[in-house]
């Protein structure tokens, strides 16, 4: 799980900032006619026809908050730090087209290093059909700096905003939820293991599931084009990064409405419920605050039920109430909690739970 | 110079991230109607009308490497951060439309620090009509790194690359070059002094013009304006914040050209001559390598001299000559030096001079 102990290293400053910039774009091609200009100017160009709207996000990833490259291999981390973007770009119901990236860097890291990390973001950028239309890269005097910016496009009438939830409405959530915040509970442990003894070989075979979940999260543009399919347009919706009850209070926030969200319906793989079970975890905790599943969470009307009903992609979990009922999970026993945030903050220094 | 030191000093965690993005997007308006949706959701929504192209540039900035918080006021790096974005908008030929701002920051920072670099921020959107439509804000291990994204729109037709320029065009330069590089050698004497002796009272007024241009640079969105009202439409364009020797080199080479440069026309500022004497440094070599001067470097069709002959704003430098011919200042004792990058290099720990 260790970053690459390559036997060429070469300095960055060998290459300078714009031979960097040569080598490391010098394979990239574009995917969209409207992309006239990527890398290599002042600024990138695009082009719309149109009718057509762009939806533009951007995040910031940092060393030793968003991430700890001792067990974050960098080509994970490259293709994670485009998905984390990706997804914000399908929460509105977009499909993403182009990113920026740029890097800060201190000098521990190679151009070795670097060529693994944007191994990762361009395989992010291949598989997605993204172009990474620009960026830069400059040195950090500590750690390394992520910032990405991803754009993409919809139609006016087809973006879908956090605040449209309405009484009634169902709320469904893609994939299953947890499992990215126990992979990264496996992978501290094996950190710790690793820190205690060194030769101590980590079989993370039955946390395979949660593991990838962690390192490799994928952005489900696949629902937006389902979605599409299926003539279903949410009147709500969010990606659930931040985690599934802090980002239930965002949509019924915005929306202004209250929810109630069945504990029985939360989507869990097996290996979520196993591995709750072995480190003495409430799954349902674990579902709700866990964080970083890059799922989506949206509201659909009831008159739209049949369409999604069946599909494994699409869990309904819940339903909207009217603003004074509030926001409650109903357990198993039925007895109704108020659903607070516990979500990932990352201004404070850890996580609150 | 220094940092305000307010009563008032409320931690970030107090506030929490969405709190703090609340608290920072309270006062904000859009300028656009494009602007559909700004802060406030996963991404941002823009619209466009048909034939037109929009540009989109991204810059990094990091603590210790781009700017010392020791001389530089949070207020004014704010600002400065979206003009070195604004110029590179300006260096295609469009004019800038929107911005996305995210900050990293270590626990040293208050919320108080964080509103006066928003400020400048903010001040700079108002000033050039730009939206803020997004961002991100976390913490960061130590230190401060800024993230803007800037937009801005054009048309097909009137994009300018790098790579345009042609035979026996005219090399023109915006405004005076040299300034800012030596408001940094002031303003760094200055911190020096600082140390050995707190209590001293800098006097900064001979140097008002080199420190403004430090610390307050504009991007020259009025020069775009100038342009399309002079009905001239430069061959090829480039911003030179890495230092006019090294931006000749990048426009030439981008335009597989040669070009001569004029020492006599370099355009200077009566402080940075004056300083240049007082530190005993050579005004051409400031010129050429000081970098930071965010003014527009552009070739036009000798045709087109008539229209900004004898504009103020506007100064040819020289001209483009065929390849061979190589990049070389022609010096006031008509000897041909040739010109060699000495802009600032971000990836290497000091600058190359």
């Amino acid at each position: 799980m260790l970053e690459n102990i390559n036997e060429s290293r070469t300095p960055i400053s060998d290459l300078g900032e714009f031979g960097l910039i040569d080598h490391l774009t010098q394979s990239l091609s574009t995917h969209h006619p409207e992309t006239l200009k990527g890398i290599g100017d002042d600024a990138a160009v695009l082009k719309f026809p149109d009718d057509q709207v762009q939806v533009i996000t951007t995040d910031l990833l940092v060393e030793g908050v968003h991430f700890d490259l001792a067990y974050m291999p960098l080509k994970h981390l490259g293709y994670k730090a485009v998905m984390v973007n990706l997804s914000d770009v399908c929460a509105m119901n977009a499909q993403p087209k182009q990113v920026t990236v740029s890097v800060a860097l201190s000098n521990r890291f190679t151009v070795e290093a670097i060529d693994e990390l944007y191994d990762g973001i361009k395989l992010a950028c291949k598989k997605y059909q993204v172009d990474l239309i620009g960026g830069d890269t400059t040195s950090s005097t500590s750690g390394m700096v992520i910032s990405i910016t991803a754009i993409g496009m919809s139609h006016p009438d087809k973006v879908v905003y956090r605040n449209g939830a309405q009484l009634n409405d169902l709320l469904v959530v893609t994939g299953d939820v947890g499992a990215a915040y126990l992979g990264l509970q496996v992978l501290e442990r094996e950190k710790q293991v690793f820190s205690v003894n060194p030769k101590a070989q980590p079989d993370l075979e039955p946390y395979h599931y949660l593991v990838e979940r962690q390192l490799k999260p994928e952005a489900r543009t696949d629902i937006i084009k389902l979605l599409a399919e299926l003539g279903v347009l949410p009147t709500s919706m969010i990606d659930i990064s931040d985690g599934l009850s802090s980002e239930i209070l965002h949509l019924t926030k915005a929306s202004e409405v209250g929810c109630s969200v069945y504990e029985d319906k939360l989507p869990l793989d097996p290996q979520v419920i196993n591995t709750c079970e072995e480190l003495n975890l409430d799954s349902t905790t674990i579902a709700l605050s866990g964080g970083e599943d890059y799922e989506l969470l949206f509201t659909i009307n009831q008159n739209d039920f049949d369409r999604i009903k069946g599909n494994p992609n699409l869990t309904v979990i819940g339903h909207i109430n009217a603003p004074q009922d509030g926001v409650h999970l109903i357990t198993r026993a039925q007895t109704q909690i108020p659903i607070i945030a516990r979500g990932w903050n990352p201004l404070k220094s850890n996580a609150e739970d």
